[in-house]
């Protein structure tokens, strides 16, 4: 019962997009039976044109431009790759169901699949069927494929007329290079769309109980990486170390332990909770807790690998209260014990 | 053929759920006969299970629980309501294709819905068309629910066995109070689970064409909110001033002006871009730019109206080039024409 009634949703979901495209066609209805008197030639036409520009623009809100683009096509002649098109989508954190409806539509269209190594594979199992997947994270060795590369196969995909996804773990525009890849697009003449995802910051949160803004704990959120060696300026020390702000850190790991002592350093109270997620919203998410003097070596004694989140500031401390996914978080009281639990 | 792949796509997805619960079912089958002789009687016991705490452990990656729950109800007399839970579920920034697979269902299964004002009738629309709707944001009048009486709601209707599904615009924990109602639910033995949703400073970069963060100009995210007058401590403007981030600013239609100001007093450029975007997700959505030193005259001039986001930072003047949804942003450039043809 419950399955049948998801499916009248999304059908009806879909169907309202459908919804204006079958009113556009009808308006023009006369006009294609006149160039395309055949039926057969018709369906083909109709096959292409779904795949095409006219769809996308609708979804666009583009409907002028849409209606353009389908007077286009019943101009030109059948032959010929359609109109390729990118859809930069952010396939959110690793549980499937954080996808978003239109991340699931964009995955049933895709003729060719550009992911990250960080896309689980539950949701690379949501794609169609047929299409063609490719991962460009990193290759064998830890070498990631150069951004150059994934630009250029891009481009010769979207060129042959293919409808390209590019996934990326989270949010396509958090820490993720989604800006650098529309700009080449742009540049390109490569029709495109953009499909927020499910960052891993808030996911994170969510799967821990942690609120990351509340009112008397902390009026900001700040998302950064600790990553930034090649990125020009050091960071703001002074002001990441202020209190009443959440900091979500991502791709840390290996750093907190300068993190640490550069917040502590800077005025952040020793005493500050924190939370770092591994693998959150996944089967196998772990939550390590403590206070910002012991980050890093609960880390290490935890042996927490990438991918984590660190979620340091007082509203951490709410995970050990508000917990509901999976495991209850390993939390300072319950070291060493909990410590030879895991590790069984 | 798109509708069938989507159904059948979305089936799968579950039915990776209900396969553990069918798992669980067949393990106990011997004792469920035992205990249910009766076939009606049986089938009874089954809806009441489905509505219960056994799929939501299985959610909440809570196996051993789970069976527990199971034999517990197997345990106990059919009679009475069964028990009652609430789903902190973000709603997204308006567009329903942006609602997550989890959130959709959450909102099948609801009994009770309790929403904010802000999540748009589209969403609400995907709900159980038999689920109870009812707006706790604002009444008429602009007077807010207050709080208490949220949380009060969230407790009569969980506790009368219904499923409560607490919808709120964006995500839950960003400016949402969602911890404080959490904090409730768990001082009085209710269980929850947590929905992320795509917060609006995410969304409406995505639909923005307005990359966060960015190797050349951002590598850090801030999320705040201009109504922190009732929250102790005032913002630490040199800090909000610094260059090389992206702010989002939540609710600030009212306080561009001294935003403005404060910003530049303490140090950031006049020149900085911003963008400012109103509805975003929305087929009414607008995006207006500029520069941050004539940020609160031109938010006046195109009478910007909540809901709206401002993103400032150099990545904001990427809104003029790779802009994809709806109309192209309101530039300087383009007054006062532009403004002629909005107002039209
Ligand atoms: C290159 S960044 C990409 C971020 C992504 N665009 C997003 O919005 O979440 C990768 C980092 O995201 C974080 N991350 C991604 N998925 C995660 C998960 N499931 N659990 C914890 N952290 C995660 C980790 O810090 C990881 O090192
Ligand atoms: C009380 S806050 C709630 C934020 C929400 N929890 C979230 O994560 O997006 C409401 C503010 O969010 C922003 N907002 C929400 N939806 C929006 C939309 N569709 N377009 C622009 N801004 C939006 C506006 O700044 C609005 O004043």
């Amino acid at each position: 019962m419950l399955a049948r009634h998801l499916r009248e949703t999304l059908e009806a979901q879909f169907d309202a997009s459908l919804g204006v495209l079958t009113e556009l066609l009808g308006k023009h209805r006369r006009k294609i039976r006149t160039r395309l008197p055949d039926l057969g030639q018709r369906r083909r036409w109709f096959e292409r044109l779904l795949a095409g520009a006219v769809p996308r623009l609708l979804r666009q809100r583009q409907p002028l431009q849409a209606e353009r683009a389908l007077l286009t096509a019943l101009g030109e002649s059948a032959q010929g790759p359609g109109e390729g098109s990118v859809v930069l989508v952010g396939a959110g954190p690793g549980d499937p169901g954080l996808l978003t409806l239109r991340a699931l539509r964009a995955l049933n269209e895709a003729d060719v699949i550009l992911h990250d190594r960080l896309v689980s594979a539950e949701v690379l199992a949501l794609a169609r069927r047929d299409a063609e997947r490719i991962e460009v994270g990193k290759q064998a060795g830890h070498h990631p494929t150069p951004q150059d590369d994934i630009h250029a196969l891009m481009l010769a995909h979207a060129r042959a007329g293919r409808r390209v996804v590019r996934l990326k773990g989270g949010d396509p525009f958090v820490f993720g290079r989604g800006g650098e890849e529309l700009e080449v697009l742009r540049a390109h003449g490569i029709a495109y769309e953009v499909v927020p995802g499910i960052t891993a910051a808030l996911a994170c949160a969510a799967y821990a109980g942690i609120p990351l803004t509340h009112r008397d704990h902390a009026q900001s959120l700040r998302l950064i990486t600790a990553h930034s060696r090649d990125c020009g300026a050091p960071p703001d020390w002074r002001a990441l170390a202020a209190e009443r702000q959440t900091l979500a850190v991502y791709m840390g790991v290996a750093e907190l332990g300068s993190l640490q002592a550069q917040l502590i350093a800077h005025g952040r109270e020793a005493t500050t909770p924190f939370a770092l997620i591994e693998n959150g919203s996944r089967p196998e998410q772990r939550v390590i807790t403590g206070t910002l003097a012991d980050l890093a070596r609960r880390a290490q004694t935890h042996a927490v690998v990438s991918p984590a989140l660190l979620i340091l500031g007082e509203v951490a401390a709410f995970a050990t209260t508000l917990h509901w996914f999976g495991a209850a978080p390993l939390t300072h009281a319950d070291l060493p014990s909990s410590e030879l639990r895991s590790a069984a």
